[in-house]
């Protein structure tokens, strides 16, 4: 079982194709409850990303301060072992969402016992915003700035130029 | 906001590919309540259509009389504005879509405030139809005559033959 | 058939057990669609009521300006019938109601076929509230401007004095 | 919002009519969380309880070693804040209480924004269990010794001698 | 594990009150899959019911042919003992019992582990349909003979005179 | 109708890519039930497999005492058809998949009415596992001993390798 004094390390991991305000809101919401949060960015993710590793990690850190941001490959509890980390964060979103969840959730938990994936629930101004839509809305020049900080904005603006 | 004479037209969404007796219910329903109803036809869908965009719009114009169709790309609100239109309809079928056609329609009305979003219901013999079941029954040559208006069965049987 | 100048007549039925900001907000979407809206006040709802039938149509009143509201009891095709509506307007709120909103509106339609129910989506901002927490949260003295209009905040202020 | 060193504290709040093993293994999850969990037992429930809330709270006492339970009735907030306690906890059980949950955490949320609601996954062997469940079966004199400790097997053989 | 020859007993159990052509549906699929099916009328239902539990069994008996019914009461699974039966039937209509329906056949498997329950798809016409949708039908007098055979409906017209 | 003596005959049909133990759990359930059951492996899936054809069917013959394996191609009820069956079986994981197995099992009935799809919940253990979780765990050579049989494991090394 995790010590007291190290074990307050979570993974909040995801495509963050790119990094909208639904996944920053889950951030802050997580840095109140643990010592450490670190975003892990996932590399080889099955749908083809918008986005490379390395412009997905740079708009997190040019929309979040002092932030702990990783990419990562593999299995997340892999991830979670090299980094000293027994919680992973889940922002809860839409119910669709939430058999592959569970099954994550038990899956990890199956490989590594010691881990805990902990739901935060996203404030319903974001409860039905996720990247593919944003990435849809930049395609034709919708405004985004209710939905991505301002470099992420500018990134698809460059990308959809 | 809309003014009482000019704002009963809407616009109802989709890629029908092919059209099925499940959209044919719909835009009937819809017809009803609507003093105009458009049927938009998705041009650049995500997903790789059977059939072509112009056949797609054949086929809707040979199976209901008197109904305006037209193709259209990019964002929906966009082609509301230039139809004057801002109702969207969208059949309900099942609780899969759901989340996704909230998202749709928050983000819609979110672009454009006038914009709402109506859901009608399928009739129940209807409820579990769609497109790609069509698709599949018609690759292995199943009687499609409940399923789809003869127009689209031939169209089918063209394109399996 | 209902003929094209005397069927835009919607009928909205529930208990309002009071009205809330949620119902309000359904009532003005339906409004911009239909000639007339009727709020239906349900009489004798299996749930016990905290307000009278004649209390619940009074908030109504006070709250909406220029609506028709009427009780009713028994069957609401019966309701419908006498008013010479074809339509019923159902708030899309919850996945959960969802099973049970079907069920009514393909009863309904079973009994006049020329029914249609129209579900119209409350804005994200209403999407959880409820006649149910507005109660709970009055008897607590908790704050409620933003959940009901004044009338009905003072209405439960009174009841739970 | 909270300071850094006084907000670790969590309330979980609950009916615990009885206590089950799938809320002790909600209790233990969230013990390597915070700093300090509070099992707060409702008073007035709506439905009406099998057991006092005395009973109900010596139960959980008898069960889980060194954990801080006290009975709570109005509004959970107001609860929190008596307890400086920023954090709602609750197991993640079923699909069907999702509404509800989501309900009730906004509605915190929105009556004290500093409150966050944090869902921990049950584990898989208590994922559908309950304390109706538990009642039903101890009615009946089935063996309980997978489902409840042995205090609360005992306290439940006591009421349906 | 139950021998080859004696298993192939299946129990449908319910409150039935009253029995309709959702249930007369899953009896009928049943009983190609099983040699025997036995309703069971569950006796002491947590809801009141509208019909004596000899009033329900009657209607059963006088709707279905050659059928076993049978009232009981306490656990399923001590009622399956009884009977040396092995399977459970259950239909299979609205996603909202899902979850019930999952608890139920898990805590029957673990007190008995050779049960297992089937779930059976009621045919589309009356997958909305339940006994309290019929009831109150009926109690306003409309048209049921879709819903119910003939002796129910004479029951309910008598009940609600 | 099928007659008495010779529609005890069930086919499984699916992907299995590979087979798990969630599908011999729901195969060994389906064996107490049917005189025969007949695992019908999927030749040409939309979705690209891992394994071919061949190697998915010896995995099945080599994990499963005495089972009857065979690939088709096109509808399944035409393979019904040829097997002299009337019964499908499917395994119940989780609330995501549970629309397309109704659209399926209505048009499989809609093809050939004699048709009954049967539903079989999977034990608790198995409830969030699946072939696409399977393969990712595999590429990263987690433990699979409590997820596949030993000759899938190693089929699933060997590809991995």
């Amino acid at each position: 079982m995790p010590t007291e004094t190290t074990n307050k390390i979570a993974v909040y991991p995801g495509t963050f194709d790119p990094i909208t305000y639904g996944h920053i809101d889950v951030i802050k919401r997580s840095q109140k409850l643990f010592e450490k949060v670190i975003v892990a960015v996932l590399e080889n993710s099955r749908k083809s990303c918008l986005f490379s590793t390395a412009e997905r990690i740079d708009m997190i850190k040019n929309s979040v301060a002092d932030i702990e941001v990783e990419s990562f490959s593999g299995l997340l509890v892999d991830f979670l072992k090299r980094k000293n980390a027994f919680f992973v964060i889940r922002g809860l979103r839409a119910v669709s969402d939430f058999d592959y969840e569970f099954q994550m959730a038990i899956a990890n938990k199956s490989l590594v016992p010691e881990i805990e994936t902990i739901f935060i629930m996203t404030d319903k101004e974001h409860f039905y915003l996720n990247s593919t839509l944003v990435k849809e809305l930049a395609k034709n020049r919708a405004d985004l700035k209710d939905l991505v900080p301002e470099p992420v904005e500018r990134a698809l603006q460059e990308k959809f130029k």
